[in-house]
């Protein structure tokens, strides 16, 4: 062991604990780290002998490394893993010290061990991580949230190895709330991340199979995207995707996503995010129609025996496109209406949960870090930030002026772009659940009146009135 | 306690409980009888003393009340209610006996109780019972899942009590499977439920709000379907209650449907089924926006102020329909198009649980004892049923012909009854989720290659590949 005591500790060191340390350390700390099997620690220590990193080979020795109170960031496996390292850390920790969680851990699970580590005295911060490997060495978005006076401890640290916006250079890290909070709202962004790449993916389709768009002639049009509102790392690495070739085929010409199989995979927190929204009972329909647009892809083999014996739409693969520029321009404002569509939606279930939760969310603060250093970071995010700082209160975006004045302006590109699709055979799960989610929104009367009458009926679950308050019954038929 | 042993026993004298026990008596049998609060069951004794009902007020006569093994029905609230019943019950029961929930139970309980009371040797059937408390009280469909040996002892007063189907006199109830079959199946029952609900509320909408159809005109509209393919329970109770006129306001000519609130409330088993399977992983699509449906009309203050804030469409309430007749034609088509998605989803969720908890769901009976009895009975069920019976290993109903042919003939009617909804700003949740799964069930390439791509990209997810096996990484950039 070093003399000079490490400043904060690093458990697991996966790629993803390991490149957040290398990123610790080139600020300028001195970082203990510890993985069960000592290999992992070799190897880090064999590639990075110049650093200031303290290895230990057991927990006791790692405990004894770190300067108090202690700074532990765990980079584990989410569930059992994680309750391993915490029930092997507890008996040597001291009351104050603070027990970060950096991993892909469902907010239901931080909120139980911070409570439960609360009663000894320990501090337990539940952190959302965004950026991949990448961005945990060069600098991720960071979403702690736990005890506050716990954050301050960590708060100079993360500070500096977060991501820095490119629209002020702030850092994309902020206090997000107690307990459950920051991996909450990790979980909504990657609710979100799953929407804007199903919206994506959508219009990559529409564009390809109904105006036989070429994938070189999408790589510039996506280009040409990032460079105006889209401006997004989503949209920047779609365009680079659609000019890459084949490295493994026999066809060297062949685009690379026509070589991928289209069966589209998930780790789960799209879905924790689809399911929350129907716990706390917000409408997040963009989000859920993407999640479930994942799982219709993953069954390859039904959708091929489909694609030969179910009957196919009249106009399938021939609707009529006169000016190819325009329609190219009306599927970018679709995707950028579907696109405030779903973080209205987004941040709609985070308002419920923060009231639901007692969190004070500062939404306008989560916008902001995500700016730099996320999957999801993109331009668009400071006009969320500004929707915000101008109503704190604000109940959901489409009632900021910015997102207003989009929604009327392209209101009538989604609605041509869907119409067209859902005629020409061409699934839009998410683009249509945006629309419809408009319509919905901006509906006065929807026909719920009979809903409830319906329920009424057979089942006496009474109603409420137009004209008065309460609830009512109707004698739809004798009772007996 | 009268001298004849009680051949079952009902806890719970609330209206659901009074009505299963006053059914069971009618068949012949005599019913033991226990409400925690003795003002209850005395009120039962009262209205019907001359019913073979055996009255007790502490739970030691009640079992005491019973021939052995004992049967117990249990009709109280879901969750700590039930299990407060459980533990003051289970001591004084006998290996062999059979304890029944008919409550609204979640199925991951039911499961958990099941395995928990087994270890004693107490058998535990989970058991879904539809069709409100007059379907109770005249016969119910009945949903029982739980250990065969014990089904098959009360399978004799199930059957007598549960609702027969019109087709062929068959009782609505059958052995569903073990522990959590029961209200599993129930689960997805509500789920198809909210479904065919929403589908209806949408359809008149549109009927109402594009073509403005009057509520008198709707009511013989409905009537009328309900002579067709789309017979069934709910059909039939909407055109009743379109012919309603408002009992309570100022104007007798209102009709009802105008003097309720436009809020559609819930009781959270729709929500469980779409978060099942957004667990089990099957896209249900049309019954998840049913759910967020209910949410949104919720939001009834934000609507009216969305309303008045957000621009309309342009075609707002503006499209010509030029033949009336052929436009209700075409909703029709478009309503039973997007029923018989709901089903194909829902019995795909159904399959998925089946496999996942090996439960040997036996799909075409699940179809065959919901024709009677529930609220979602329809003559299309028989067509389910069928279906199965040719192929009981029927992947998805789509495959069968009957839906195959359906799909064909009605597409079009959906697609253009969407394409004009959503043109004309009227929310079409369901109906478009409907078209966008049919459309994306039977494409053979969807864009979830470049989902895959994006994953790569970011996160090294990796891919897998149309020409080989396996999965592989792309190196999109020089790895650090």
């Amino acid at each position: 062991m070093a003399d000079q005591k490490a400043n904060i500790g690093v458990v697991g060191m996966a790629v993803m604990g390991k490149n957040l340390a290398l990123n610790i350390e080139s600020r300028g700390y001195t970082v203990g780290i510890y993985n069960r099997s000592a290999s992992k620690t070799e190897q880090v220590m064999k590639d990075h002998s110049e650093k200031k990193l303290v290895p230990s080979y057991n927990v006791e020795d790692f405990v004894k490394s770190l300067e108090t109170p202690r700074r532990i960031l765990m980079m584990v496996k989410a569930g059992k893993p994680t309750d391993a390292v915490i029930h092997e850390l507890l008996p040597l920790l001291d009351k104050g010290d603070v027990l970060i969680d950096g991993g892909n851990t469902n907010f239901h699970d931080t909120m139980a061990r911070n409570a439960e580590l609360d009663k000894s005295g320990i501090n337990f911060i539940g952190m959302g991580v965004s950026g991949g490997e990448l961005g945990a060495l060069q600098g991720p978005s960071l979403m702690p949230g736990g005890q506050k006076e716990a954050y301050d401890l960590v708060e100079p640290i993360l500070t500096k190895i977060a991501a820095k916006a490119p629209q002020d250079g702030k850092p994309c890290v902020t206090y997000i709330g107690p307990n459950g909070a920051g991996h909450y709202v990790k979980m909504v962004h990657n609710g979100i991340e799953y929407g804007d790449e199903e919206l994506i993916d959508e219009s990559y389709n529409i564009m390809r199979n109904v105006a036989g768009i070429s994938v070189d002639e999408m790589a510039d049009i996506f280009k040409d995207w990032n460079k105006g509102e889209l401006d997004s790392y989503l949209v920047e690495i779609t365009a680079d995707i659609l000019t890459r070739k084949d490295d493994l085929g026999d066809d060297k010409n062949l685009p690379i996503v026509d070589a991928i199989k289209d069966r589209g995979n998930n780790k789960g927190t799209g879905k924790w995010s689809s399911e929350d929204a129907l716990d706390v009972q917000v409408p997040q329909s963009v989000i859920t129609e993407a999640v479930y647009a994942r799982y219709i892809s993953m069954l390859k083999d039904e959708r091929v025996k489909a694609s030969k014996e179910l009957p196919a739409a009249e106009k399938q693969g021939n609707v009529d496109i006169p000016d190819k520029d325009k329609f190219v321009e009306e599927v970018r404002q679709a995707l950028f209406f579907g696109k405030l569509m779903s973080y209205a939606q987004g941040f709609e279930q985070l308002r419920f949960a923060s009231e639901a939760n007692d969190w004070d969310l500062k939404f306008g603060e989560l916008a902001q870090i995500w700016r730099g250093g996320c999957i999801i970071r993109a331009q668009f995010l400071q006009n969320i930030t500004e929707a915000f700082d101008k109503d704190p209160k604000l109940s959901n975006l489409l009632f900021d002026s910015y997102f207003k004045d989009i929604a009327g302006k392209y209101q009538q590109s989604i609605r041509d772009v869907v119409a067209m699709a859902v005629q020409a055979g061409i699934p839009v799960p998410s683009l249509s659940a945006a629309i419809t989610y408009y319509d919905s929104f901006r509906a006065e009367v929807l026909p719920a009146n009979l809903l409830q009458a319906q329920r009424d009926y057979f089942g006496a679950h009474t109603y409420e009135r137009n004209d008065r308050e309460g609830n009512f019954h109707y004698t739809w038929y004798e009772e007996q």
